[in-house]
């Protein structure tokens, strides 16, 4: 089964990180839609789950497969090589998982759109 | 006249940092469309220019008002905390200067549509 876990990087003020497990949930039917049967998140710092037991709850959830969205503005060292380090680290565990990374939320061109909506209502 | 600055949070990463300022400068024919005059961008932490001399920018090229767009997807402390005392510190340096702040990115209702986009293309 196919999974994704969306990674934020995670904040001391649980509210933050309480928005992010909201979103995975909104996104499950979408997910489940599109063939996605399990949507998790997890955190690369200071919250939990951890990358690592985000991987962890889709395995046991049946993944074979997980593609990682990683839930980031711009690709500053959290993209490029924390998150990759995090999962070949998680990928250890689970020798049989295929873990993909996509894109980040920034490579997004909507990023700027929703920005000229926001300028327009200043 | 009324200004825009784009606070990120910063990285070690300057191709990071190089794409805020890249994207504020792409918003620039938005923001004077929408009466705008003057739009940069500047960083929370690790990267120049530092809040206080992004508002200073402003106030070089002649803003009475400040309008700050913080470029940030959760309420972390950052938003909640960090930026605000930024600005508490920035704004005693220009007591004429109104400064607002604006919604975080992450407020808006495209981010979760951005996201519906993104599983789509899982």
């Amino acid at each position: 089964m196919k999974a994704i876990l969306l990674v934020a990087h995670g904040s001391r003020r649980q509210a933050s990180n309480d928005e992010v497990l909201a979103l995975a949930g909104q996104l499950r039917d979408t997910a489940r839609k599109n063939g996605i049967g399990i949507i998790h998140a997890a955190f690369l710092d200071m919250a939990q789950p951890s990358i690592t037991e985000g991987v962890g709850a889709c395995v046991r959830d049946g993944a074979s497969s997980v593609t990682v969205l990683p839930y980031f503005l711009n690709s500053g060292r959290h993209v490029t090589r924390d998150i990759p380090a995090a999962l070949e680290e998680a990928g250890k565990l689970y020798p049989q998982l295929s873990i993909t990374i996509g894109a980040h939320l920034g490579e997004s061109g909507l990023i700027k759109e929703l920005l000229i909506r926001m300028i327009e209502n200043c």
